[in-house]
């Protein structure tokens, strides 16, 4: 008897799992579903798509074809499921229904359209797939002011891009700084000036009221003001799209996506299901920091989990940790990470905190083209394990932040990283005495005061 | 009573010393004497001073009048220490004798000299000092012909920089592999061929016999041939400098440098020495990894130990762990890394090893100019504890290799590292699965198999 293994989804999370699965049962009959035109894109990469650096189709890895032919997986694209029935365990996509032993959810997410008048207008966009950054490009044409709703990360990276086609950008955001969820007020600050620099206009605390126009969107209202502009790009998060996990009636966690146990399966009024995986921006996530749940919602947590829900779908025995979900992106010249909590984050789980910080160079302080580094480290009052960290730095800020990632996750006092951490050095690429670690210093020496 | 501290040694690691202690007890009086002309500098960036990257000037942090001036710290440079007692607690340098309460012994290591015929001619140079430097520098105006002896990562460093100044160059190795002691030879050989294409000789498995000449060198033999060449640089490693340790009878471990305690701490007869702190090139580390001795004679290392050795010389109690000893450097457009044990360190110690290996790109495939990186991994076949990681790469290797020292510093198991291992990703600075995350998967493939 083949296996027969659906996947509903064709991001980072489902392709990822239907070639896990082929992988570890390849006599498995593996099929994707996906309303998508493309498949197997970073979502991630539309800003600098359209910025330039790169082409639609240099960022689409592989199309159906491909993993027909080459990895015998069959994808349907632009194909909507319609029916889940789990207990005969069937799903209806397209017209045609089929048959599953083990099925992978990886419906992803959407774009959160606030709930204010003229969100439908025409010229008011979204960025989440490739046709989405390709109706903003074929916009962009004949627009010359554009407000971006929301300044997290895909906030930024998009007022960027626009602002380097020439255009008028203003960024309108409801908190108090730029990055809220994720990045604490003072490492924020940096980046909003180095924006600033560019021409980008920033207007805080204001929760957009209405968008306004006729036709087409004439201005945006935010704390009783008025934003002219002739585009408007909504970045205000993304929620989860249950309409498949609802069909099936799985349990939806507090943060409004699907809970999921290690082995990436869904629970259904408590009882875990066992034919069921749940992959990517539609999953709820458990902090590997607080007793608690977390939304990941990044390409690489999608990879990860898909791997994990892809592996066991075909008869593996695979988990996947508890996350501290790191971050980075590129914004001008500035690298910007994260990983665990930030401060807001800590003050929702009710952590008492102090943190650490240092500022300093990407390489020895003589070599040329060295950069600014900005280390933050945060650790709880009362255990002293680290809990959080974020940089701000010319270049060079994944790796260190993956590295303080793996102290952050393995639960590392502040005082024990201290006395072990070592970094690798030589003048072009870092301080003799590694950012990182004079933050940690300063953390230790705030902690025990 | 004012505190009396007496550092011997200003490299990284003795003023690092000087300035901790001092930062830990403000009215000590901290005084440092050196041989050298030069003080605070690191001898790492030569070889890029050589190539034109930044001037002799510009790597001396601070002169002796700085610390004095700014810091309190009195600095005797070219101020050769002679005797020292324990007993009295005594230093007599340049003529005069000094009281101490605490001494912290930083001496650092020296090239060792192969005993082979010819060592002392003209026109044979060791890299250590800024005056070494400035003797090559000298030197290069009249030679054509480059004999380097070593191809460990200084000598592969020098040879690039003397190529780059025009000279032919051939770089001469006992072992049958470049970088013999910290990388494994399936990594040193792209390292190898890269050096090739700039037009570098490499003469492997080949011994120095003899260096010949009348005046000044004329050529080499090695393995019965003879290498013509005007200048010989000799980089054939670094031998602790026991002459102080020696005049106080400190313990010498079987690697042929100072014992010292977590606290710094040297022994005499086993016993621990409470009042003496040594630091840097002089002393032999535990391995984080194997249950026996290491040496680290890493810059980051020595100001680590620097640090610890300075505060606890000014009363302190401060503690430095078993060390993994990461290294990175930059040898053309390649960053090169390791950390903890290499294939041969693993045979050293008896450690039965399996590998995991992975290659791919330092961005996203499709994003302009990525850098191939190749990651590899190894774990001891018994435990699974990861032990040891090299990478090679284009760019961004340095963070990289300190996210892996954390996890084989803390022992962690290849298996458990893949469960939790995050990476962080966008399209600029990462694949959205790390490269290290794919090694590691092979990895833990390879030891399940």
């Amino acid at each position: 008897m083949v296996r027969k293994i659906i996947v509903i989804g064709a991001g980072a999370a489902g392709m990822t799992a239907a070639s896990a699965a082929k992988r570890t049962d390849p006599r498995a009959a593996v099929t994707v579903f996906t309303e998508d035109e493309h498949i197997a894109y970073s979502p991630c990469v539309i800003p600098w798509v359209l910025e330039g650096r790169t082409t639609w189709n240099d960022i689409v890895m592989h199309d159906a074809s491909y993993y027909s032919e080459e990895r015998g997986i069959t994808v349907h694209t632009m194909t909507k499921v319609t029916a889940v029935d789990g207990n005969t365990k069937k799903v209806t996509a397209g017209g045609r229904t089929y048959d599953y032993d083990t099925l992978v959810i990886a419906t992803g997410g959407a774009v959160f359209r606030p709930p204010v008048p003229g969100v439908g207008l025409k010229n008011v966009f979204v960025v989440r797939t490739i046709n989405d950054g390709k109706k903003i490009q074929n916009a962009m044409k004949d627009c010359n002011r554009v407000v971006i709703a929301g300044a997290g990360v895909i906030g930024l990276e998009m007022a960027l891009s626009v602002r380097k086609g020439g255009k008028d950008v203003t960024a309108i955001e409801m908190f108090d700084q730029i990055m809220p969820r994720i990045a604490d007020k003072d490492m924020a600050e940096p980046v909003q000036k180095h924006l600033e620099r560019f021409g980008i206009k920033f207007v805080l605390s204001s929760p957009i009221q209405s968008i306004e126009g006729g036709d087409t969107v004439r201005w945006v209202t935010a704390s009783g003001k008025r934003y002219e502009c002739d585009m408007v790009i909504l970045a205000t998060g993304v929620r989860a799209n249950l309409e498949v996990p609802k069909m099936l009636g799985l349990d939806i966690g507090k943060l409004g996506a699907v809970v999921v146990s290690p082995s990436m399966r869904p629970y259904r009024n408590g009882v875990l299901v066992d034919d069921i995986f749940v992959a990517g921006d539609v999953v709820q996530c458990e902090s590997a920091i607080a007793s608690g749940p977390t939304m990941s919602q990044l390409g690489s947590s999608a990879v990860k989990q898909g791997l994990v829900a892809g592996k066991n779908a075909a008869g593996d025995r695979a988990s996947s940790g508890a996350v501290a979900s790191p971050w980075v992106s590129v914004i001008g010249d500035l690298h910007i990470a994260g990983t665990g909590l930030s401060e807001n984050l800590a003050a929702w789980y009710n952590i008492r905190t102090v943190s650490g910080r240092a500022e300093g160079f990407t390489r020895a302080r003589y070599y040329p083209d060295h950069k600014e580094m900005i280390v933050k480290i945060m650790a709880d009052a009362d255990t002293h394990a680290m809990i959080g960290a974020q940089i701000v730095a010319g270049e060079d800020a994944t790796g260190r932040i993956n590295w303080l990632t793996d102290a952050i996750i393995n639960g590392t006092k502040a005082e024990d990283f201290l006395e072990r951490a070592e970094n690798a050095y030589c003048p072009p690429t870092s301080m003799v005495r590694d950012v990182v670690i004079s933050a940690a210093e300063n953390l230790c020496n705030n902690l025990n005061r």
